[in-house]
């Protein structure tokens, strides 16, 4: 059965209490709207129109970055503020229009915990049973706030009841609307052009849909899922809430597949993130964006991974945050280590304690283990920076690059000052200041003399002055 | 309605096995005792009286620092460590006596969860029903090893009868007492005067008012409050629960506020922070002491704040550590950044990798982005601080400032002795050391020329040898 | 009554996705099969016997390193990996054959939660009732999946029945097998003799045992546990779980014996750990292997300590990394503090931001606060080391040692080449590299002196050109 989804984006969010619109705010490092439009994805629809109005070019431009965007998304708007979600999903109409035949699959953009296998059962179950609608419900112990779904004594559906309009008996129904649909188009389209506002907010609403089909004699049913799946969120500690539940999602998944998590609720692992079985993730690590981790590394304390690929059996030591970067296969990172802006390091390097290294390439087997900031750099392999090294890469107006080659030694609190270039097996002596290039198996050294003056310790002097 | 308080803080609370007493033993940076201060002072009372008696000098000066202390509190002893509850509300006699017609809330120093609002809405019931007592209960399923709620037929509070006097029937009652009173004070001083000691432990049991009121003719009631509201703080585990209960609710109203905090269950915010909307606090933030975050800035992963007043458009990159300093507008701090002791960083710095700003001043875009330590140094805007430099600020016996113009470019691995003044413009050549001032737009260099000796890498000689 | 103990440790686990044989995960830096056989060493057993089978020889190396495991353990190997527990205890019969009149006690190598205690009340229930056999069993609502116990009209013991063999009726026992067991050894060799694998798996089920003795007129009873004593571990989430149980239980005795822990669900403390009263250990902090700290210490957020000695009254800052060392009383270390490799700092010494220290002992009241790496070095008492300072301690070929004397000056930005010796009271100025012995109260200074070109800052020059 071929589906158009339509995604209900135009909301404002005012509890959020934020100058972005609720719907692009984050829950592990994806905008709130993506999770209904992965979810949707799942079934391969034709479209996937996106109600917007609030702020809607912020929307828009995040939707834009989606997958297949380009061939799926369609964008709607929602003018009136107030229109109610029976308005907003009228926007669509030229889309539904397009598709009578088909069947249309309606989500909240604010609604992220959503899963694709739910809205893939909730469709057998329109297709088995004959349908024309299917609601996303749960059952409440206490369903006070929701609306009720009504059946006749057959057990069909006959319409969705807000509380306030509720009779006595109504209220006790523990079966809630979810606010998510699946309904065949046509029957959808017939109902969407009777809708009427409601006189006391002059809102329209989708929920009244129901009661429409109903009296057409369409059937419509329900398909119930776990409460955690329909929550929306309309405040950022429902946010904190949904994300945590999508990260223990993340999080199993990673552990079933053979991955170790140390103190797994302590730590924070982005959607897109892939981890090679046999690896370790220690407490408190962080990590974000398109990472991929390889098997059998170790990811240590509190260390941070943003946008990096790292190959197997790497050990990254605590406190290390690496951004937009490679580490081939073996290397052995901090702790305390920085390495940011497509820096690359290749099998087996040793980047340690406080160095940071930024937009450079490390050789194989070549290490830095102290101290050092190694800034737009291109190391070969099998050489030594010794700690409290720098590569001056800036004058003052533009920066430079530095090359050094393979099995070179630079002495400790040595200034590389770019752009520089030191030959294979050269040495530079520590404390030296390179202003010149060093050509292969060469020693530079730039040191004045050491004075040995006995006797002359000023502090010496100074204690007899007081 | 005016009232006074007293407030129990004389206990050992020997179960923390703790040099410390018990009551100053802190949550989210306050002492326990300061919680239900706090409570109090919302009803605006007119005097606060602490009965203290274990250590009674570390608890006094404890108290002393709260607010409103010079106005509010007075202080009572309690000589007899094991005189009991009754024996010490009975030290508060002299101020209760001066205010026969006021009201008094007992609350326990040991019992951090109390509500201000709480306590209002007791006060409340108490006028509302002309009571001459109010008693915080809660509901327990399993309410064993607590003080029972006993009601005659009418309804009417009885007494309190502990677990162990209390017979097979009154042991089902699962109303029971938190600890908490609100108090006429002519009856209660009615009522201290008939209290008599245990004759089995010998104590005073401040719960023994209740029955002689009731004999008087007096009519008290109870206020139910949930379960934890009325916890007590027993020990260091009970500690941490505690703690924990405060801590979401202390993040719970900044999520109200438009705070986005991630993973919260990691964050550690303590009483008085505040932050700004569409600020995003990333998880293990430590936010301590009086701290105050503007809008729309970034705290990082791990990032601590202490006694540190951050403006809007602020990015605190992952494990910063700033301390009593001020960030102003637009600052870029971190990773790995430690800024401390009155250190102050005007607009739109930026603080990098690995360096240390001591009670120093940074100006406007200035940059100190790598390894480097700043302390004790004036320093102008848009000035450049490479990498690996060093304020050295100590000869061995005093600390000197140094001061450093706008625009100043000072190269890596440079070495700045205080005391010394650098002029607008001037410029220092990577890895010199500054021991003279430099005048503005001047050049200052110390650098042993490079000797380059082609051939003489003396790690081969060494292989040769070997 | 004198014990023997069998651990089942043959197995795959092959939900855990691993190289590694499951049994030798680790929790709380303890391998898997450790725990149950803590369990059994707190009943003094005459002989452990560890049946291995996948990849033994990982599993019997680690075993070898458990205490008294020269004395105590004997391993058998299961050849058929799908033999079944019943073939799994067979593999112990030359053990069993020796002490027919003791007893058994059965545990299974991934059930890590079991406790002594537990044991132990299990044994003195078989001596006081004069059983033949204990069965550790649970409770459970949902007893689904889990072998039921069935007893006969009087209560007595007659058979394990596995969910699949159940009658309906049988089903709806919710007393199931935990899979643990203490048996006498004589009746049950009498019933392993006639075990018979199952027609349908061909697997020799222990659980078939009860059965046997049952219908020889041995008595067998069950002793009740909570559920999560006998959880298994068959999957890294269920690793996860686990060793949150036990991590739990080791914070709440170091609460219980006077240990503040801050936000104790973000702090990772492995099984081996002490800590001494008054301590507070903040959130995110993590203690790992054979550490130990003193009273009154503070472990700042995010510290990691391994395998280290602390004493009294230190404090360590945020994010300090210290292994394999040890720290004496009043250390000050941190923030941002690295210390390794057998280091050992006297008391009162203080270690600051970005300092790492590897391999060398630090004097009493000697501080080095800033940006140093100090590698192989013997530093005596008062000595200052400036920011910025390093140890050069490797020439590309060997590491070499230097020592330092006692109220050393040295002056920030400066090199040590070892192999040295700086005399006491020797001065070292800033930006030196010291390349020479110095000897006692000398001065030792290596500077090119400072050229100041007015007007010449090149930046300047730069800008007229542009």
């Amino acid at each position: 059965m071929q589906v158009l989804g339509v995604i209900l984006a135009a909301g404002k969010g005012s509890r959020f209490k934020s100058e972005k619109p609720k719907v692009i705010h984050t829950l592990l490092g994806k905008p709130m709207v993506y999770f209904p439009y992965e979810a949707l994805l799942s079934l391969d629809p034709i479209k996937v129109a996106f109600i917007v109005g609030h702020k809607k070019e912020e929307v828009i431009s995040t939707v834009k970055g989606f997958p297949q965007a380009d061939q799926k998304v369609v964008f709607f708007e929602q003018v009136n503020p107030k229109g109610g979600t029976g308005d907003a999903v009228r926007q669509a109409l030229p889309l539904l229009k397009e598709h009578p035949d088909k069947v249309v699959v309606i989500l909240n953009g604010d609604s992220p915990l959503i899963k694709g296998e739910t809205l893939k059962e909730g469709l057998k179950k329109l297709i088995e049973h004959s349908l024309d609608g299917v609601i996303f419900t749960t059952i409440l112990e206490d369903p006070t706030g929701y609306g009720r779904i009504v059946r006749d004594e057959k057990g069909h559906v006959v319409e969705i009841v807000e509380e306030k309009d509720a009779s006595e008996a109504q209220r006790k129904i523990k079966e809630v609307n979810g606010g998510f649909y699946i309904f065949r188009v046509q029957p959808l389209l017939e109902a969407l052009k009777e809708l009427k506002p409601s006189p006391v907010s002059g809102e329209v609403y989708l929920t009244d849909v129901v009661k429409i089909l109903h009296s057409k004699g369409y059937k419509v049913d329900t398909y119930q899922t776990p409460y955690w799946e329909l929550l929306g969120v309309n405040d950022r500690r429902q946010l904190a809430e949904a994300e945590k539940l999508l990260l223990e999602r993340k999080i199993e998944n990673l552990q079933r597949e053979g991955v170790t998590v140390r103190l797994p609720e302590t730590v924070y692992i982005e959607w897109d993130i892939q981890v090679g079985r046999d690896t370790e993730i220690e407490p408190h690590a962080v990590l974000k964006g398109k990472t991929s981790v390889g098997e059998n590394c170790l990811i240590g304390v509190g260390s941070i991974l943003e946008n990096t690929t790292v190959e197997n059996n790497v050990e990254i030591l605590p406190y290390s945050y690496i951004s937009d970067s490679q580490i081939e296969e073996g290397c052995v990172i901090g702790p305390f280590a920085r390495i940011r802006n497509q820096s690359h390091l290749k099998e087996e390097c040793e980047i340690g304690n406080f160095v940071e290294v930024k937009k450079s390439t490390i050789g194989r087997k070549t290490k830095a283990k102290h101290l050092s900031y190694i800034g737009d750099a291109q190391i070969g392999d099998n050489t030594n920076i010794g700690a409290g090294t720098v590569f001056a890469n800036y004058d003052g107006v533009n920066k430079y690059q530095t090359s050094v080659g393979n099995n070179v030694f630079i002495g400790s609190n040595s200034l590389i000052i770019a752009p520089r270039q030191l030959g294979d097996w050269s040495f530079i002596a520590g404390g030296s200041v390179v202003n010149k290039d060093v050509p292969p198996k060469a020693l530079a050294v730039s040191r004045a003399p050491l004075r040995i003056l006995e006797g002359k310790n000023p502090l010496l002097r100074k204690d007899k002055n007081s």
